[in-house]
């Protein structure tokens, strides 16, 4: 794991982009998504998700990339560990799997950075909070947001029903009905970092 | 410098409290405190500000002190540094000014933690951004808020035209209205931390 509090973050322009079979969601409506929650949790108890940051740089500006489903719905990469599965192993799984070339060779060596948030998810319902609310013993899922250190080149295969976006920190701040709350607050989570922006 | 993601918090009750002279506002007005900080900027250059997120617990849950002025205005403690003044430094020195006894013997000896959130001032006006601006290469301020590690007990000083509140992590979540864009957001700062409950 990398800890710092500066990171570089390198051009849109340095990274090459390529496709790869869709990755259809399990779900087609939040109320089978729910549903799905509650019969995995009577199984498998709390679920456990993380997500990857991952930063690049346009105008000197620190973008993030998110997966866009269809015309409005945006996420980070990433996803559900498995059960008793390490966090940061379980994280470059799921980077690999939303991400990563289908050639071995070409996936990135993702190098997992600091955890910059914490969101629990107290009943089966969509509304998240980023603290444990009080009385809550049994959450339903604890989420975890991770920093990921991008190299300077790198190789994404973008699941051909996906759109990958570098949305700006500016356009994601203040904006929680387009991104809603845990997107929406990356730039606050981040604003302790020192971004060394490479240009060429 | 203390840095740890896991955090002792004692309860409220286990701190004492007492008052002192009242510390009053330099500005009377929004107007007066932005043209304030006008004239300082054309002397002294980029105003930076450090302010301490000082944690108590009660009923399992963390809370933030927070000073209130009037009957609406909260702030964290904590002010402006002197030019070219170190950051932790300067921020004891504040935290003294704003909370500590008058008597040295009884001041806390403050264990300034990680910052936690950056904030930047494009203009001088009252709206911040969690981060630079593009395009803006004088900011006019920023503020940065650091974790402020309390022991089991300490004694605190108020001014006398203030109060000290200790405010659950869940009323400040989500509630910009009351708290403004700074404070509002630190449960998700915080997030990341382990909160380590002490009850005794």
């Amino acid at each position: 794991m990398v800890t710092s509090s500066l990171v570089n973050t390198y051009p849109l322009a340095s990274y090459t982009f390529g496709t790869k079979e869709p990755k259809m969601e399990k779900d087609t409506s939040v109320a089978d998504r729910l549903a799905r929650m509650k019969v995995n949790y009577m199984k498998e108890g709390m679920r456990t998700s993380v997500e990857g940051i991952l930063l690049v740089q346009e105008h000197n500006h620190p973008h993030i990339l998110l997966l866009q489903i269809g015309n409005t719905f945006c996420k980070l990469p990433g996803g559900r560990l498995k059960p008793g599965e390490n966090e940061i192993e379980g994280l470059k799984r799921k980077l690999t799997s939303k991400l990563g070339a289908t050639v071995p060779a070409l996936v990135p060596d993702w190098q997992i950075g600091e955890c910059v948030a914490v969101w629990w998810r107290p009943n089966f319902e969509t509304i998240m909070y980023p603290y444990c609310p009080p009385h809550i013993t049994k959450p339903k899922e604890c989420k975890k947001l991770y920093l990921v250190h991008l190299s300077e080149r790198e190789y994404f295969a973008v699941p051909k029903n996906l759109k990958l976006l570098a949305v700006p920190l500016f356009e994601l701040y203040d904006n929680v009905q387009r991104y809603g709350p845990v997107i929406s607050t990356i730039p606050q989570q981040l604003s302790r970092f020192q971004f060394n922006m490479i240009t060429k």
